[in-house]
């Protein structure tokens, strides 16, 4: 049995019989002769049919019945052809069976050129709009520098957990949360992973991630929101300070982005026209005051001081200039944030200043990291303080019997992503979008 | 500033100063010597601290406070003593620093000896029941072989995608499925990635997998279920039939289980007395009807012919040892089911047979894979025998404009480690279980 070839590598086949499976991109049935682009996830080929040779007239009779967006297995004999413009190449065909058959005269719309079609009617139908080359490429992309990043973490000790979803508390923020019926109980659905990854810690764990679903009940549509997302979420112990963790996280990300360079660098550039920038070590840092003191200076961009509390949107923008002409980066680490408004769990000093940072990468906020208080009876206080009640009480337990001091982050895969092949919206860099309109197909 | 060391690599550092962190263990406070014995996630070391020396006075203070179960980090000289009956070593510390304090006298059970302790309880505080060396390792050997498994995966040109969780139609069998108040309407929670996976199939993405949660509203407790677990799901395109679908997963469980040996095969003998059996390939394979002949020639095991439909769960016991006997093998492919009671969207042949497959490991269902029916009139046509209505309409629209033929599995992480490990349910292989009557912590 022929093994089946990828279309990348036929050009190691010429002058041999292979096998090859793919969707028909395109057929052109003339007087003499029949062409069809077979297309796999790997590029596209031209098969030949000559309608005069007389041993072709079975498959003449199938290419005559074929319908674009069909899936073929074809065998036949690869030639080289530069006269052909696609590759350079043809498959003369000795055999075509049709794997399945496109039903509809129409797609829904033409995913080959997806300028002029509403996100709503590509979303609608997602199966066909991921048919197009550069939107399949996004998860390639996306895989792949996971891929590198859980390496990173694999080398360095740490071992992914799976932590529930489902919880019987409504927990960090009540507001956002989705209720589930769970028998005769409600049950809500995890806004993150970040009580259990602190309970890995308590229990001596020492260096955990999970890549995994995240929920918010949020009723917001912007182009970096959805009500689900993918989380890659870090917890790591016997920190000294959140200097570890951002040392960390930008060491695997540095790592990530450097293999993914390697890999698909190229193939990016291709169809992207975008040159991965691998970081250089450290990422700048500086403290939220300093930047709006700069942004000022540098930018005339003022802000009241009632908005100094956290990065604006436009704040968030203007530091990517901010990296980029102070210390040639695309990478800004914000540190110094009054911790009043940040969850109860990240650790503050005695001054109010929380002990965590948030990441900026081209204008917009990719992570949250910060040290966790995890001595008892601090948390137990700021708990108290914010009026938390029962519903964390569950997670206060864990300090109760000895936690060692830990701190991790968490990246949103969608939105990295998004940013990374600079697409306008999560909306398009998942594989399906979830928000408050949207929750098919 | 010292980098803080792994207790298990203490012994590349006799004469040297080092800061270690950790649990502690254990404290022996005699007349004229105090023992601290601190743990990690590695291993266990003695700390001496000798009461006489004047220059140990802060030390010896904070010792006579310490209560087991705190965290230190501490400072200190690692010495080889063979007196010494932990690993032959201890630490003469120069500062201890207390970095949490267990606060309670007791801890809610003794994790160190679980045999008298109620599952239950151990359950209601898992953070504690994880400070056991044998359930923590348990994560290890989880993490250590899908990172093998995904390896293989990524060597052989697959991806890994993120499908929704959160679903806007009951879809498979809705009797099963969690309900999410999603705004102003009923949303769902996926049992499986399965409609998902073949989206991407009909996008033309070729080869993916996901490791994510599933969720099943089952009211049933046996030591195998759960309300939500962990899946590892694969699907790939132009296949030739569900044969192509064993051969990877067979391969696929081979060089995990052989990696997996490689680099925790020692550590899970000498905490599980178990030896990892490598399996050789191919994998045995049996028709349902031959395996129901051969239980009953060799081991005197009938059934009902009614009951012939499927493996019982004796016969899934009994195929563990036939699979040992005849072909000295851990595992069996069993295929040739009936597919009348299996989903609609697997494949089927024209008398009815089932064109997939599960896989038994120790006697227990690990896994079922199949061809998938990827052509539009067929597919319709199940649905519609058996009385799929609106719920799957969205899911065969995905076959309407072509899709190449496909086929895959899914394995339940949670049932693959409790078998390997021996464990009993996986109550105790999932980081936190849950089930009908467990939604806490």
């Amino acid at each position: 049995m022929l093994k089946k070839i990828k279309i990348s590598e036929l050009k190691n086949y010429y002058g041999q019989e292979v096998e090859v499976q793919g969707f028909v991109d395109n057929i052109r049935n003339i007087k003499w002769v029949q062409f069809v682009i077979l297309r796999d996830e790997t590029g596209k080929v031209q098969l030949t049919i000559e309608k005069s040779n007389e041993e072709n007239k079975e498959l003449v009779a199938i290419v005559d019945e074929l319908t674009a967006e069909s899936t073929l297995k074809i065998k036949g004999k690869v030639i080289e052809n530069p006269n052909v413009k696609l590759n350079g190449m043809e498959i003369i065909p000795s055999s075509i069976m049709v794997t399945s058959k496109n039903e509809s005269e129409e797609l829904p719309f033409n995913y080959k050129d997806l300028d002029n079609v509403n996100l709503d009617t590509r979303l609608d139908y997602r199966f066909i709009d991921l048919r197009n080359p550069k939107n399949a490429f996004i998860f390639q992309v996306q895989s792949t520098l996971i891929k590198y990043m859980r390496e990173y973490l694999y080398n360095n000790d740490f071992i992914e957990i799976h932590t529930p979803k489902l919880i019987g508390a409504a927990s960090e923020s009540g507001s956002e949360v989705f209720e589930v019926k769970y028998f005769d109980n409600p049950a809500y659905l995890a806004q993150s992973p970040q009580f259990y990854k602190q309970m890995a810690m308590a229990s001596g764990f020492n260096r955990i991630f999970e890549v995994a679903p995240c929920f918010r009940a949020e009723n917001s549509n912007t182009n970096r929101h959805a009500t689900e997302f993918t989380s890659f979420d870090i917890e790591f112990s016997y920190i000294n300070s959140f200097h570890d963790v951002m040392d960390l996280e930008a060491e695997m990300i540095t790592y990530g982005l450097q293999k993914l360079k390697d890999e698909l660098g190229s193939k990016i550039k291709e169809l992207y026209d975008i040159d991965i920038v691998v970081p250089t070590l450290p990422f700048p840092c500086m403290s939220l005051k300093d930047i709006y003191k700069e942004l000022e200076e540098r930018y005339n961009y003022k802000v009241a001081e009632s908005e100094m509390k956290d990065l604006t949107t436009e704040a968030e923008r203007l530091v990517a200039r901010l990296a980029k002409d102070k210390y040639n980066h695309e990478f800004m680490f914000v540190i110094d944030y009054p911790a009043e408004k940040r969850a109860f769990y990240h650790m503050r000093n005695d001054e109010g200043v929380l002990q965590g940072y948030d990441l900026i990468w081209r204008g917009v906020e990719i992570t949250s990291g910060a040290q966790r208080e995890h001595r008892y009876d601090k948390i137990c206080q700021v708990a108290k303080e914010k009026g938390l009640g029962k519903d964390v009480e569950f997670y206060l337990e864990f300090f109760k019997y000895g936690c060692p001091p830990h701190g991790g982050f968490a990246i949103g895969v969608d939105r990295l992503t998004m940013l990374l092949l600079n697409i306008p919206s999560v909306k398009e860099s998942q594989f399906l979008f979830r928000g408050p309109n949207r929750i098919n197909p």
